[in-house]
């Protein structure tokens, strides 16, 4: 199975991005996570994208906050889809982020998921790769199967918590 | 090849769309162009989106303007991956559009793109159907040259137009 | 006397939707409260707005956060009124909410509050209610009046403590 | 039948307004439309939401563009319901008109439609006075089926136009 | 000498509006602080405001925030000079209140000061007054003097705490 | 009478501000009209604002775009009450303009009209003037009552022109 | 003297960005001009910056609309001041770029001017190599005491004008 | 070497600017740290920005928070680069601030870093002072690679840490 890339511009993403990861090692997506910064590595970061569909990944995660020009310039480098994660950081709870992410020029896509959501940008990798694994894709059918049945119940318990009222 | 489909909430939105159709077609990807709406026919969306896997479908692409749900229920019925193009109406260029597709909860991303971006839509979509198709990801690799090649071009251009003020 | 749908994207919500509530039992309306997901149990949303007019529901109240998209989904598929409550989440103190509920597309209304304003969605659902019936409307108006007391009680107090200054 | 109560703030308005007098003609619903201000004539204003109760109005919609001021102070005088309808007038496409409207204090709530959304508007109105008539009732439902089909149709239509390109 | 009216919409906004009342006092003008709401006690305001003149008010300062809308229900009833203080509640930073205090039509303006500047609303109706009241004047201009030689006093103690780094 | 200075930061900005002008020439209130620059012209700026008092006038108004310091610049030299007057140029309708102009830190109050809302700057020069001037504060009534009388005059047309709908 | 690039990232920035060149050929300062894209030739763009110290630049003016990167891109590689111009495309008039240019991580900045502002950028290289050379220096203080003239021929002109009302 | 002038409109802003401070000590740039404000002390502002060149100075940089007029009141005096350096203070983020201090008209640039970016407003000054200092420009490269270094120290442990995980 191809690898993800889960890319963060500063280790103080790592707790936002964490969500992520969770989500590849629930679903057995295998993955790296790096730190890597547009700016402050920016060599690392091309050399990174620029063989990675040859080192075995499928999709680019990138994570960066502020003028967040990661996964535009990885995208830069790779034909391999890049999801483009905006986390929040001290202006406008991350808009900043979400435009510098989401506005990329035409030729250049990258798959933007909401501010911080890094659980959204961990799934939207595994249904990506299920595209061509047809076990990844009956394990997001069961995914969305349980978050229907936690729904349920908690649509259940709060008709209790309600009626006490 | 597993197709594409490029649902949009309303035929209004054609003449923006149709930057996602003229990727497909560059790239020689099977689509399919429907309107249709979360609002309007929420059964015929609903639908589609359950049964796009099985009809053959890889990836959707989901336009709509303003409080634009689209995106969100279609995703709402499928693992595929849905592709979310804001598409600017009459309010601060789109922002109601572009957040009302990124800001997904968590559970079911859309793999947001610029507003209006539909090139960037359709060849996310691309990028999306190449993991498993080496001769598409050929082509993306060929068109990055292209794109290099053109801005060269420019750049030569600019530079002697530069010359002459 | 018709009954009043609060339904809430997640149970997350309660805190502030239980304002709503508050507003529902003072006025003696029957209400039914829900956790229903437009994305995670859209099949159950779908059902309930379907068949709520027949099951004895006036007006439905939907609460979200974030791409807000239940009160549209909701509306989508009943001619009853429906409220939208913008819940405040982690983006721009819910202005991807209210942005997501209030600017629906021609034909699908959904009744907006301001941002976390439970209560006001409520009233404005007794408010609906109240068209048919006058002792609703009267308690409506004792509302008023009383609203109006209080803030000439907290008007004499400030004077007071101003005066102490 | 009760009546509606189209108010604007400003007779600039009626462009827009009229969206929301079509509707109300076309389900037969009785409303009579007024200029009137919340800052140039107040008593005038005051006095039609004080009485418009026993004038026979059902329902009153506001509409208002800048620093919209009319629902607010229309739904001051009155328990019935009041629906803002937030006019763009030349600052960030209606912004201003929209939180004017919208982000009313705990007790006066104005129902909110979008930006411009006049159809909507009276759309809304019709859905509250359909709550106590079923023959209004069906005739929104028969608009639901005819906007379900024209996007049908219009599905067909594109569907033709993609297959031509 | 004319008084000022200090003018809040919620006894809530005092410990905010305090600013204003610590600016008067200092200077040694008369005012009046009142809890009136343009929403919940309209006829209270309205009657406020249209006798403002011949009860000797020279200035209204009209504090509330969300959809504010005192400043311009008070304005609509007199010609004296209303100024519009801007309070910060949950939206936006205050943004909503600011909009819809400052951007009042044509005819009725409302001189609005920042977001919670208590203190620019107090000094304001301080320079309102001075135009007819030398010593007024006089004491500006003295406490233009003072606050240039508090600065210049920081600025000394901010270069000794400089040359210690 | 004292004289009302309107200042302006480019004669750009003459087509909008001339609004003021139209204002206080219909109220018979003696004015100068200047280009002035905070940045272009400073010393000019300063001199004028410092001498403003003795020189007979005020009030000043003051109307600027993008970094609109103009006010500011004045309001540092003057005791005297200025007027800040929002120009839109490029960029958001405005609202550099209007932060730049009503966010003015405390001790330094800038009376701040709406976004190119000119002819409330000048109306509120007059209302600030009519302090100690009873003629002025008549004619403002009188204004008043005029604004009424034609909104009830339009109120009369629209509901003639919707009888002919 | 050192010299000046001005970069865009598109040859459809132009029109806009020939602002800068003007002062630069105003100031007599030598310039490049050169089209380049942080997404569409990362290497050139690289490979310019990387190596522009030593070609003799000391200035370098990154130009960009949407998610623009250029600016970021370039400053990574150098250690010139670099300074970011937003051109504004398509989106709430150039806040995507404003934002994505100015919001730069630590340690990596970029001197950004106002949207579209590209005499500004020109003028702000002339300033920073001025810093070594008194001649230019000279110049500038010349530009703008011929700015000052210009505005009071204008405040001239504008009285006159004014008069004739 | 020149001298940078660090100017802060309030001395509440130091804990932010200390760190341009830390940046200017780290390179050995003599610099003086002032409180000097635009609209409380405009005559100290005038006078400093006015004799800064002959006073030694380089390069100014401006801190302030809401309507930040500093840099622009102090760039009208001067021909050395002004870097402006906004501070959030308490609406949105500083949005007021950022707007206040990029949006400059044309003929007087202020060079802006991010919201808060006390650090790039340090490293921006030493960029330019290194134009004409090899010294400098070597110290700013060593920079750059020790940042480079400790970025990809931070990817080790993180890759350590995810691997445990």
């Amino acid at each position: 199975m191809k690898k993800v890339a889960v890319i963060m511009g500063s280790d103080s993403d790592f707790p936002v991005v964490k969500g992520a990861i969770t989500q590849l090692k629930k679903f057995g997506v295998p993955f790296e996570a790096r730190v890597m910064s547009a700016h402050r590595t920016p060599a690392a970061a091309e050399e990174f994208a620029r063989t990675a569909e040859e080192n075995g990944f499928g999709v680019i995660i990138a994570a960066a906050g502020k003028a967040a020009h990661l996964g535009g310039v990885l995208a830069a480098q790779t034909v391999l889809p890049v999801i483009g994660l905006p986390i929040k950081s001290s202006f406008c709870d991350g808009l900043d982020s979400l435009l510098s992410i989401v506005q990329m020029p035409s030729g250049i896509p990258v798959a933007t998921v909401g501010v911080g959501a890094a659980d959204n940008a961990g799934l939207l990798a595994v249904q990506m790769l299920s595209l061509s694994d047809e076990g990844l894709a009956q394990r997001l059918r069961d995914y969305k199967a349980e978050m229907a049945a936690s729904v349920m119940k908690k649509d259940e318990n709060l008709q209790m918590e309600v009626a006490k009222l």
